[in-house]
Formats: structure tokens, sequence, C-alpha cells
């Protein structure tokens, strides 16, 4: 709390702030002060200290702390609990058992590092440490299990309305759960639920994102924001907490956009942003593979693939690669 | 280990079996089989003593032991582990829990009685000590979560043939997770899932039944098997352990049949054992009612009624009331 308090002085002030101001308005003596300040500078704050002057804050870290992640953070329920950490296993994971005990709708978790991140199906999603933005959120919305798709695509256009306002590349959705940027592969998600016959419980969405990640530590086909990042911008990183945020509010936008207007809105920004209808695909099933043209997605979120025979056919689970 | 061998020694032999016999096919002592037959005393097996015959088994406990209902079992995966609680929250958390760790298909967990047993949409199932079956299993279907209706319809067929079979009554079932004797509720299903947007990852089926409960002890609307029997057999008690099994296997078998021919046959003995088709129902949804006629059950497992104005609505969730 005083930590908040001193960061939130710190953040108002462009010029140093004193210790004796610090100490009145944070209510604690000058030797609290240093303590905190000490601890903050562990954390990453870069805070100079003179002095005359006193405190000036420097430099934030681009690191997935609550603190900062909920600084000017624009929602109403998404992200209102944030639970940060270093290493876990998935974080996918840890919000459903958290979810399994009640925590309630919008709860985020984030991690620094995943040592098993996962993928659909059983897969893996390399998560190397401190790079990549690693989260799931948890959602409660009264739907019936065969409406999850929406979930996932809502989240597939949030993720990749996300990086296009953050990091100005052209994220496109590639069906149904990838966000790429040039072709490769940037975001991966993984939507999990719990749910009766006729209710969702509740569900979980996991969103990975290589975000400043080293193309030496990334699978083949995929690739770093950082890394698709136009020549003139080599020198940048991409902000992880400035993205972090914006996922968090455009996926409560869309959430409240799905509730309020049902999901022709989400569906339609879908579409444009996975520029795949008329794409040529060749699609994966567990026991055979075929090739045709997009033709669309239905209402429940599977694909509608034209085959080269002339028939339709709706492909609600099964991987599929762009023909070019 | 050495209970269930002097258990099937017993078994075997409807005159007495000798001490002397025990120790040897047991391969310990004396004193020994004393310990252990004490044992299976205290778990209500009848067991009769004579100094110079030996021992002899007149009575098996109704109680839902494992070793009991394993005996003479007839399946291949269902009830090859059974797990056996006195008093528990409820069985399908159990089995939740232990899905979500890796416990294989089929396993199977029993309680003599639930605090909390859990029916659809947080509803509550009563589930009194000892009186009736309280049974949650494992399964790992390779199917979409909008198949999971298919689980429940096929336990609602195995829960009705299984107690027509062992009780000798007119099981009915009543959509979409109820069985039904001389109009009243006798059986629950419930059906949880954990999956992805394509993928079930596994399904646990909770089954209660009120099987020797009486009236007192169960809410409105509701009656167990024993209270409906026919006059000429009011002095019957129903065999838990007999219809234990009897549902294990008869689960299996139509899973079996599922996994084999599709979902057509399930769905032609489920319209045969409803009797609901033509039958005029009141349907409650979240927000309105509404009256008609069951038109059929659709492949999706969704009832397909009539509304008096002529139109055809689908109802996938909601409860229905029967109307005479």
């Amino acid at each position: 709390m005083i930590d908040e308090k001193i960061l939130a002085i710190l953040r108002n002030d462009t010029d140093h702030v004193s210790g004796e101001e610090l100490c009145k308005i944070a209510g604690v003596s000058r030797a609290a002060i240093w303590k905190h300040i000490e601890k903050l500078r562990e954390e990453g704050y870069d805070i100079e200290a003179s002095p005359h002057l006193g405190y000036r804050l420097l430099n934030i870290p681009d690191r997935l702390i609550p603190a900062e992640i909920k600084w000017k953070l624009r929602t109403r329920i998404l992200g209102k609990e944030i639970l940060s950490y270093k290493k876990v296993d998935s974080t996918n994971a840890i919000a459903y058992a958290f979810a399994e005990k009640g925590l309630k709708e919008g709860s985020v978790i984030l991690a620094e590092e995943q040592e098993k991140g996962k993928g659909r199906h059983g897969r893996t999603w390399l998560s190397p440490s401190e790079s990549g933005i690693y989260l799931s959120v948890i959602l409660r919305p009264q739907i019936t299990p065969n409406e999850i798709s929406k979930i996932t695509l809502l989240a597939a256009v949030a993720a990749a309305r996300a990086i296009r306002e953050t990091a100005d590349l052209q994220a496109m959705i590639k069906w149904p759960n990838h966000i790429l940027v040039n072709h490769k592969k940037v975001c991966g998600i993984l939507t999990e639920m719990k749910a009766e016959q006729d209710r969702v419980d509740f569900i979980v969405i996991g969103i990975g994102i290589n975000v400043n990640t080293q193309m030496k530590q990334l699978p083949k086909g995929a690739s770093s924001l950082r890394e698709e990042l136009p020549d003139s911008r080599t020198d940048e990183q991409v902000s992880r907490v400035d993205l972090t945020r914006k996922l968090i509010e455009k996926l409560e936008e869309d959430y409240f956009l799905l509730k309020k207007d049902g999901f022709q809105p989400i569906m339609d920004e879908w579409k444009r942003l996975s520029d795949m209808i008329g794409s040529r695909v060749k699609v994966v099933l567990q026991n055979r593979t075929f090739e045709g043209l997009v033709h669309d997605i239905d209402p429940d979120g599977a694909l509608v693939v034209r085959r080269d025979a002339g028939t339709l056919e709706k492909v609600s689970s099964g991987d599929i690669a762009m023909v070019r």
C-alpha cells in the first residue's frame, strides 16, 4: 500500500519530490520511506535520489507487476484482481484451480515464465522468461457449452486489436486460436471450461504472446512482436505492461459487447481481422486431410470450407494450414 | 487381499469351511484368519463360526463395498477401479478432482452418504445415509463439448435399464436428467466436464438413486424404488449392491454401443424409455415459460416442442413439467 502511495506521488511529478513531502503524504518516517524506495528499486523501478532535491522516478520496469498493469487500467471487472507469478507450470492451470474455488469473474493470472505452457490438445506453448505475456482470465458467462467457440473467437479479436494498437503491427487472426504477424505465429489462445450439459460453470481464457522474445528461443513458424518490427524500428522494445493493459481492456470491451449486442459484431470483426474468407487452406483432421477455399465462419465458430469438389464442409475441430 | 481370498472361499462353498483349510489357501495362521473374520463381520458380513465345522457365510451386507460390487461384475473398463467412501460432500466433486489428476477412464466413485449431493445448476440432491446409491464415473470420450448431451442421455438409458432389470419397476426417463417411477423422481443424473473449445478432456457422470430411502427423508415429488414397489412386494428391499453392479454394466454396454454404432441406437432406446414424444409439457426457461407437445429429441439431445401456435421450438437448457 505504501509502495503504491509512493509510486503514485512520484508518477504525478516529473520533478523531484522531497523525502519530507513523501513522509507527510505516506504517513511514515524518513527511514521507512528509504526502505520502501529500496524495495521498489529491487523490483526494477529506477528512482533517483539526490541529497538536496529528493526523489525522482526515472523509469518503470517492464515487468508484469499488478500495480503497473492496474495503473490507468480502464476496466470495470477485468483485471480488478490480478495475481502475478514469477514462474508457474501454466497460468491456465492456476486460473482453473482458482476458478473452481470460486475466484471471481474477471480475475487475471499473469506469469513471467511458464514451465508447462499449454496449447490446444495437450500441446505446449513455449514460454521463456520475462520476454512474453502469459495471461489467463476467468470468465463466468451465462452460456451453454457449445457457445465456448464464441469466447475463443472473441479472445482472438481482442488479442489482435491489442497487438495492433500497442505495437502498430498488422496482427491477423488464424482460425481457430492463433494470431500471426507476417504469417508467423506470435500469439496463441487456449480456452478451457468447466461445464454441465447445458450450462458453463466458468471459462478460462489463456493467452500467450511472444513480445520481446528472441528468435532462437522460439519454435519453427513462430516469431515475436519485436522480431517482426519493421527495420526502421529495430531498436524498439514492445512494452509488455502497455500490451497487457491493452489486452485486458480489449477483452472486457469485446466481452461487454458480446453481452450487449450478441455475437454478430464480434464475428464481423473476426472476419475483418482474419482475412481468411476466400483463402486456400489445407484442413488436417484426425483421420484425413483435404484442401479447399474458406467459405465462411458459422455462428458456432466452425470454419466452413468449400472443397474442390464443390461441397461445403464444416470444420469445428482440427488444424488448418494456409496454402499460398 | 486376504479378506478377499477368504470371502472368495466362503462364497464358493455353501457348506462350512474349516479354519485349517482357510489357513492353507490364504497362507496365514489360525489367529490371522480369526482377525480377518472379525474384520469382515464388522463390515457387515454375517459369518457363522462353529467349533467343529468351521466358517460359513450366511449373509452379505448390502453396502457399497468395492469387493462386493466387483464380485461377478462383467465389464472391461467400468468399475475396474472403484473408490468407496462412507460420507463425502459430493461424489462428482471427488471424481472431478481425481480426473484432473489423471484417474483413468471407467473409474467409479461411490459413497454411502453425500452431504452436498449436486443436482443441475447448483441444486442439491438429497443423499441420506446407506439407503441410496451415489455414484460417479469418469469417462474420457473423444468428443466435442456440444456432444456432452449424448452422454447424459446415455446415462439416463443405462440407469432406467438397470432399475428395470434389478427392481422390476417401470422406470421412465424424463428429459433431461431424471428417472421416474410412477411419475415420481427416483434418480437424477448430473454430467460435468472439463473441455477445451473443440475437445472434451473428461466427463464425470454422477448418478443418484433413491433405493431403499424412506419417504420422509425425501423432498416433494421424489420417491425411492422401495417405496414404489407394488403392494405384493412391500417386504422387499432392493439390493443396492446388485443395482450398482447392474448400473455399471449397463453404462459400459451403452458406452461401447455409442462408440461402435454412434448415437442412433441410444437415441432410439431413449425415446422408447422416455415415452415423452407426444406428451404435453410446460417448458420453464430462464425468462419465460410456454406449453406444447413434445415433438422429438434432436441429435444434440435438445427437446423439440411443438408450441400451441404450431411452431417448433428447440429446448436445450431449461426444465420441463409434464402436464396431465
